[in-house]
């Protein structure tokens, strides 16, 4: 069958829909003898307790409903983020918590806004809510945009550390724009356990930030779905209005509770892929790679004499998958997930074959 | 925590989901020493090809992101239903397909209709989505309402069996309804695991069915949220574009596929749900209870003696939970969901001292 075939136009959907064109993911090969640096997985299995909270999950647990609310988890990541269980929100995901800011507070009247380049899945969750969407350029350095603040828009997101570009913001930048703006600022911390900072407590002073956090980077659940928001209550009530009653299911529940609780081998495996990224920066600018600075498991790089596609081509054939986006601003740059060591090696190997 | 405390208004959301109440389902009890008959959980656990499944999830899996679409499962689901894998969507939970399917037909021009009273999940979504509800109300016999068919509407939702009278429409009556209305017809099979018929194969004619399956009750996996549609291939594309990217987690898909492929205890299983519903239903009406012929795994019942309302008080004492709605209409009846035959037995038992 073909995959994200989103062409059939019936007259049955609302117009937006029928003109939408879909989120197309990374690609997710089937093979498992390749170098997959594409989509940002961690490259370390997760936490043994997480193992073994899978391998305890009884027919009991299947059979019945889970929590709707998923509270064992909730007090965990409470715990972990130094803030109250009425805070924390559990979501399938990353993106549901996206879907359901985009459904709670967008509409047509209602728009968002956002720096670009950033995550593709903003404007693909404006058309759908068709609402309209404000995209306020970075500078070259990827600062703050001044212009945000003024944006009059209902949802402000600021994806931080930003994909794919890797760059951090100040959370002092980021208290400042949500008191400037009149709406709910969703800083989008998918990558930041890969940084120095976090905004998580900017939730005590200020009621319209929400904090979107995942287990699929930092904790490598990327397959079991498992995100959460953190904010002030009110906030959290509202959005449960939106989410599914039973968002998360009973084994994702137990699974990400024991994984956020594994602070230890989480520190340990977040430390490792900090220090293989400065190798990895440092070895594609010896390539003649410039390179951002990154706060996040990959890195974006562009190289002074070798067209990004042709790199791309080249890497595919020799079983390595980098990210390429053919989109303006960003069609001569490869994002490159950060892997073990020996995959790192892998892929500067196979780039000096390239571009040597 | 307080659980499920909406009330608070804050000025952020949109005035639709501010004034939402939000749904709020059935009661879970943590305690595990009860008789619950509540929310139509099946009273045995799942096919031990799920138990495997599941012990047999490695690091991998959890680490990469899953398949997107999920095709395993949409092949093994396909093959069950007699149609091809391009006719399936899996979803997180058969409550997340309503909530696309709202979202990809419905908005305040494009009006949602079902017969009523039914699901109580569809007004929470009509209100999330800001989109008019009209609401048309079964005879005394539940048959499906003539005037369904001239709603205008963009969506019509049919519950069949439909919860929680669990009546039956046959697949000939909703065929004719689909041919009479210019949108889409969503048939909510939940529960049709434990009818004599279902209405899968409408959409081999019908280009404007979804038909709503969930692995909930039949394949007692509630915990797991796992459902999926059934369309017409331009119908799957387009609902595909609203969902989630990765809205099934490599587990639930695992665990899904080995439930739908394991039909013998499927089957098994079923049967003695039905048989146990019969038995039910004479031992309720030996009790003066007036109990609707069920096509589900509950049963609607209401005593011709005492109020609802104080039966489901002096079963809680007891450490029994049925469904209490206090809406009119149901306000007078109990939704019982068949457990095991012991549970019932201990149902009876206590409604012979609550009414003896």
């Amino acid at each position: 069958m073909a995959e994200f075939n989103f062409g059939v136009e019936m007259g049955y959907f609302r117009a937006n829909i029928e003109k939408a064109k879909g989120y197309v993911p990374g690609f997710q090969p089937k093979e498992t003898d390749i170098v997959k640096l594409n989509t940002n997985e961690n490259p370390y299995p997760p936490s043994p307790a997480v193992m073994q909270a899978v391998a305890e999950v009884g027919a009991e647990q299947l059979r019945r409903y889970p929590d709707p609310l998923g509270d064992k988890f909730r007090k965990a990541a409470a715990e972990v983020n130094g803030v109250g269980a009425e805070n924390i929100m559990c979501c399938n995901g990353g993106d549901e918590l996206l879907a359901i800011a985009f459904e709670a507070f967008c509409d047509e009247e209602r728009l968002v806004a956002y720096p670009v380049p950033t995550y593709s899945l903003y404007p693909t969750l404006a058309e759908l809510q068709n609402c309209g969407a404000i995209e306020v350029p970075f500078d070259g350095e990827f600062n703050l945009p001044v212009k945000l603040a003024g944006s009059g828009a209902a949802l402000t997101i600021v994806c931080n550390p930003n994909a794919p570009t890797g760059t951090f913001i100040s959370a002092g930048e980021l208290a400042n724009l949500a008191e400037e703006i009149s709406g709910v600022l969703l800083i989008d911390e998918a990558y930041v356990d890969f940084a120095e900072d976090n905004c998580a407590r900017l939730i005590e002073e200020l009621d319209n930030v929400i904090i979107l956090r995942s287990m699929s980077k930092g904790y490598s659940l990327a397959g079991l779905r498992f995100g959460y928001a953190i904010a002030c209550a009110g906030l959290i009530s509202g959005l449960m209005k939106v989410k599914d009653s039973y968002n998360v299911d009973a084994i994702a529940i137990s699974a990400a509770t024991a994984a956020i609780k594994d602070q230890e081998y989480f520190r340990r495996n977040v430390e490792q892929i900090k220090k293989d990224r400065g190798t990895l920066t440092e070895q594609l600018r010896g390539l003649k790679f410039e390179v951002i600075e990154s706060s996040a498991n990959f890195v974006l790089a562009e190289n002074r004499d070798c067209k990004a596609s042709e790199i791309y081509d080249k890497l595919v054939e020799r079983k390595i998958y980098v990210r390429y986006f053919p989109v303006p601003g960003l069609g001569d740059k490869l994002r490159i997930t950060v892997g073990t060591s020996e995959q790192n090696e892998r892929l500067i190997s196979a780039l000096k074959e390239i571009l040597g």
